[in-house]
């Protein structure tokens, strides 16, 4: 057991070391890089794909999309004004900072403004993996239970920016939003919270702004 | 990295040791073990409730809830009919079949017919870890999108019943059943398929026939 740990460790410290040179760069190069983080099927595939069309217009960004096979996301989310690069993990449950670095070797940074990360689908193991990025959004779609962040309190501390999506669906469900954005704050005191749904398009401005901003100072540093 | 996947090997071939031993002791007994996948949020809690409720008066049953962090899962689960028992991983993405050797251990097993394993809410790591189970069931909610089987393979191809849950929502989402159950028998040919809502009540009864011939069948052996 002793060992066990032991090597787990130093994966998350071989990962850290790569994520530090990652964070480097992205800094260097004034590039402004989400990890964007979730279950499955919460909508972060459908929430980029309304972002980048929009988005593309306003900054110059790319698209990282994990997954364990397929290339269904990147066949989503290509076209639509934004390079997007499909990592396949080979089954593992996260995506990991050497994968980041070897896909950004081939950019060129300097002309780039946002990075978007979508990471694998999994409330759990992704938020143990640093990838370099500036900061963590987590997506929790309402259809899956105001329960979330304090049963996976983990990937809601590292998040700077909660976002409950699928909200057209809130009349449908019992999901108490008060309740799940208490229960997300009481593990991460003041986190930002919005509300969206990338299906109708509400509640969007918000997320646009966010990256807006970010990426600008991002950018100034 | 080979000290790494070598580790990894160790872990698994130690559980899979414990599995062992666990799937004797549950058949020498004739108890019916169910390992209850899915990503967070599909309804598996929900789905035992009522399940307890029901099958509790049929059968001698007994449920173990994972969960990460909390007791909310075995909250809501307990007082309905059968004992439920809740394991924290303490952050860790799956169950292994230590936790449920050491519960079962305490358990009168020959009088018992069924016991239900709610997994941690994980559409990937979970698959990975053998509990001694008799059958896999992953549970897949409309809500999380019809790709899921297709990108996530191994949970379905390792499951012998596929649960379309929440089937009470498929009016207000973007759901192809059709492809859904497709991709699911394209990774694991022949896969039987229930839709239900568990909120509704709609379409439980194939799935509590399901528990009570398998239950009955193991007691037989």
């Amino acid at each position: 057991m002793s060992t066990e740990i032991k090597i787990e460790q130093d994966v998350l410290a071989d990962n850290r070391a790569n994520a530090t040179r990652n964070r480097k760069t992205f800094g260097d190069f004034g590039v402004f890089v989400v990890n964007l983080m979730s279950g499955p099927g919460s909508g972060k595939t459908t929430l980029l794909q309304r972002t980048i069309e929009v988005m593309s217009r306003r900054l110059r960004m790319a698209v990282i999309a994990g997954d364990l096979e397929t290339s269904r996301d990147a066949d989503r989310l290509s076209g639509r004004g934004a390079p997007v690069i499909q990592v396949n993990t080979n089954g593992a449950c996260h995506m990991e900072a050497h994968q980041i670095e070897r896909i950004v070797a081939s950019f060129d940074l300097a002309n780039l403004d946002l990075l978007i990360i979508e990471n694998v689908g999994n409330l759990v193991c992704p938020a143990e993996f640093d990838l370099g990025e500036t900061e963590r959004v987590t997506v929790l779609s309402c259809t899956e239970g105001d329960d979330k962040p304090a049963k996976y309190p983990l990937m809601f501390r590292e998040s700077s920016l909660l976002l409950i999506s699928k909200t057209d669906l809130l009349p449908h469900v019992y999901f108490n939003v008060d309740a799940a954005i208490a229960d997300a704050r009481a593990v991460h005191p003041g986190m930002q919270v919005m509300q969206l749904s990338a299906m109708r398009g509400t509640g969007m401005e918000q997320w646009y702004d966010w990256l807006a901003a970010r990426a600008k100072s991002a950018r100034a540093k």
